[in-house]
């Protein structure tokens, strides 16, 4: 059975200019001092739940078992949208039911999601502005002090899930699409190591070609370091993702593009 | 009697992009490896005082009693100025004399100020432009291994504070301003649940009236997913402050103003 | 002889509005969850090593004995740069071979370089774009774990690192550069302490000229509150050096310079 240990991750679009995240890592020690926090990040643009989502997918998995991901991007904070709390084979996760959980409930196995509604494990206060340090850390840091994850509430037989694109074959062609503008402007598409094994074999070619904003990659190199500097190059990333880079330069500037581009494998 | 915990966090006005912070968690750390280090904010603009001081008062009391709550936004480092360590009833704080501490100074109770005069609590360095890392970082990391309160130096008397805009009575409103515009670009006011109380007995109103910038708003509403997209409206926050927000957007971008701007209750 | 201690530093590149960073933290809390992670810094521009080189060389000092400096500005990641680990009588260090240590070779003490080339401390994963995650991380946690420091590779008789600029002797004035700019916009010199007295030997003056960008500043100040607030102005900072100021102002602004600029001292 897996037991919550006393690593708590933080994700939320709180920034880093006010007090917010502060807050709650605050409310999270008063109650338990051993807590460790580790920030996943901050930075997520306000209410932008979609991006929130896939930075969490992106790194929630190289935590020890047992860990616990509190996420708040939360426009609908003091509405009727229901805090959840949630357990899978290997993690817990808290956060506001929005579709920030979507891809863990899409990747994670034994998931079971309880809304949270005992009150015992609110903070009070005047108004419900900010559940992220009033229910959301109480809730995360309550659950590293061994309390019953069933005593939060009931269990949720739905919850709020958005779409996740999938490529799809076009005339013998497999159309992807570019899923997140990294730090360095390279494009992460949805496309895997698996598509491009899936397309070699059915185009019985050995270099895949790649097409994207007009412009034809053909093939793979193997580094950032490979290849000329004024075209775009195409690699395997680290996490089995094709991704477009120019060497040293922002390939999201130099082809004008951002997320949701299509990318045609062929 | 209060005892420091081994809990300091960091406020300063030193960015993320030098060393500055790293260097005084270094500090930190070499007195007590076994100190816990959070965050407070660095992102206060340079020498921005009243900010920080903010920014100080709207999270602090979130942490655990015996937490040392260390300031450092100090244009005058290096000058007369003097360096504080401050005892309450629930936590300390180690601060330049410079304001930094006026909301604490309001706020706390059994305040005890001395100046951090002891020499041994000194990082010996050549030049006097980084008290963050050669004196107040190993003021605080001294106070978690223990040292006395009382060994740091003298009581002080007198010490900085600027003056705390209150809302005051004009022909039957009550005036108060915006104290601090958020992350969100809500604009944050220093009027609060009483002073709608208060307002809403002398008018004999169910609905307060509010006006700010031009723009009257009629009552308040429970959350910020309430109200239509196109106009300000105002809520009760979580710290029980009044907040005028408009949905997905920013109101501080939509109405042109900042912080000082004038809110009036009626 | 040096153990490495639980306490792992980052300095990286990589920003805080992916998941990168937390991924690294989150594989070394896998390998070892007692370990303690500072964040030296993650703003260093993309690719800049000369930059990351001088941050963690202002910083790394301070941190207490047998810490491990985790430092990845890596553009040759996935080419055949080699991942280095690195003891000194004082500290652990692990980088790529690309100069990013230039400064730690230049002032550590009996310096030892080996290759990371034990296959048993990396991580599995698909492509070689993500070394910070997949290598070095797990190298610097295993550290703590106490594998061996033999354990990891060869020792390396050969490493990069770039030319470090000293200041010249010029007709009876000595010429240094700005090495760095920091956040307040002030101007930290590769002048120092000794550098000053060297001059004023020579020069037979009390006070020392300097010159930079066609000012003339005539002696040094002992804080940045001190001077008039439109000329510049010069001080021994807290690690010796020489640093131009404006009093409250940002003197990279006001003198149109940056790094690289000579300063002459007479």
């Amino acid at each position: 059975m897996l037991h919550p240990s006393g690593l708590i991750t933080l994700l939320t679009d709180f920034g880093e200019r006010d007090w917010f995240v502060a807050s709650m890592k605050g409310v999270i020690l008063t109650i338990n001092p051993q807590a460790t926090i580790v920030d996943l990040n901050h930075q997520i643009p306000s209410h932008a739940i979609e991006e929130g989502a896939y930075v969490l997918k992106s790194c929630y998995r190289y935590f020890p078992e047992g860990t616990i991901h509190l996420a708040v991007v939360d426009p609908g904070v003091g509405s009727r949208r229901r805090p959840l709390i949630v357990k899978s084979s290997r993690y817990f996760f808290v956060a506001p039911d929005n579709g920030l959980l979507t891809h863990i409930f899409a990747q994670e196995q034994d998931v079971e999601v309880r809304e949270i509604e005992n009150k015992q494990y609110y903070l009070e206060s005047e108004g419900r502005t900010f559940d992220g340090r009033d229910l959301f850390a109480p809730a995360a840091a309550w659950l590293t002090r061994r309390h019953a994850f069933s005593s939060y509430g009931q269990v949720c037989g739905e919850y709020s899930a958005f779409p996740i694109a999938v490529p799809r074959w076009e005339q013998m062609a497999l159309v992807g699409e570019v899923e997140y503008v990294d730090r360095f402007g390279n494009l992460i598409t949805n496309l895997t190591t698996e598509h491009v094994k899936e397309v070699q074999e059915v185009a019985k070619r050995l270099h895949p070609l790649i097409r994207i904003a007009g412009h034809l990659i053909d093939g793979l190199v193997g580094s950032y370091a490979e290849g000329e500097a004024d075209s775009p190059h195409a690699l395997i990333n680290s996490d089995g993702q094709l991704e477009i880079f120019f060497k040293q330069a922002r390939a999201s500037t130099r082809l004008k593009i951002g997320a949701h581009e299509a990318v045609t494998l062929s």
